[in-house]
């Protein structure tokens, strides 16, 4: 099974984050604010003809946007170009 | 009796999701996340001029999204063309 | 008396629907989902210069549109174009 | 004292409903659905180039639209032409 | 002091309402209804090209539109132009 | 440190408002009405080409609109363009 | 890891505010009305062609708009560029 992205949207798979450490090296909690973004690697682009981002990108995406879909163990995401908010280098 | 779509809406059939099994064969019950999207086939397309999708393609769309009918057995839905998300190929 | 819409109005008639039945002739009572849309037929069309039905077609309105109208017996709708979900042939 | 409509609206007298029978004979109380729309006399139009329709003509109006004034007996209403939704012949 | 509206907006005082009498003679007491619209003469017109109003003119504005200021004794209305209904000629 | 409001915003530092009397002198507490709107002297026009007013102004601005800085002892004000109600001359 | 925003938003860090004292030198605690804005640098431009703002410049954000994100020990925003309030010089 392959799913194609219509439109302006992406398909993109989440990345379990890195556990955070302070410069300390303490394990800080999931904090409510971090919850905010989301990390993801791009599978593939939609229909339409230009996107900042590439396939295998690693991007931020807003936790507000986008619709979550289980594929198998992984945790898929169709999100709008306008909600990527930037790409992790 | 048959049902057109017009504008820019599409007819679709709703396909019963498979059941979903982790690596190691146990049923996940179905979860809030998984419910945010629903599996439906083509069968017409409405009067608009062009569409990235085509009858018998099979779609996601999104659960809060279009109108279901039942039609006999079957759960029909209605959709807009700008709420479907991807292609299953 | 003859009631005329404007614009992108339709003025429709409310079709009472069948009872539906299962396939094993159960008479299913009315179910949430299926209130979301109602059947009409098409009585006269506003003033624009283009619809995609015409008098006396058959159609599906969303229940959540449109302006109902107690006239005598019947029930009316004053619906807007967009609003006109499919035709049923 | 005389109110001239500003733009795209109209100024219209409301007009008592008449009594609804049923076909026996019996007279229904107002009911929910009903009041979801008013009948009036169109009294001027506004300072708009077009209008569908012309003074004197008896028009629906949604319930929920314009602005309604009280003017010795008469109950005017001041209403945008989006919000006729029908002329009554 | 004096205020100059600056845009689309008009700067109008507000005219105390005389007291209502029916056919009859009687006083009605203000209704919820008629509180929908102010009574309010143009003082000052704004900054934009074209106005439907001049100063001078008594017109019927929304209540809930516009921003009041007190001015001494007299209550003062800023007011888009949109939000003017009608004038009292 | 200077602030340089960008865009169609302005930077604007609140002024004090002097003690409202009646004719009658005597001094009247503030009412909810009149907390709608604020007095403010415009210190610096945003990147945008146009405005309607000029440093040194002082304005009306609605107290719903723009953000309020604590700059030392001042009360500065980020307000948009179309926020800006009226010139006090 | 180095973050690069894109369209039109910008990355910044935010800038811890100096503690605020009055003129006699009595430090005062945040107010409600000073948390509605934000001190960052901007770190990176997005995609887009123009910008107001670049690389080094501090920044007033509006506290309600943006993402946050902690990266390590900095608190970093990605704001679109309407957001963007003012620059401090």
């Amino acid at each position: 099974m392959k799913i194609k992205p219509l439109g302006n949207r992406i398909l993109a798979k989440k990345v379990e984050q890195e556990e955070r450490r302070t410069a300390g090296g303490i394990v800080l909690p999931e904090s409510a604010k971090s919850e905010k973004v989301v990390r993801a690697k791009v599978l593939a682009l939609g229909t339409d003809e230009s996107f900042d981002v590439k396939e295998g990108d690693e991007v931020l995406v807003s936790s507000y946007a986008g619709t979550e879909i289980e594929h198998g163990e992984d945790k898929l995401l169709l999100v709008q170009k306008k909600d990527i908010l930037a790409i992790i280098e």
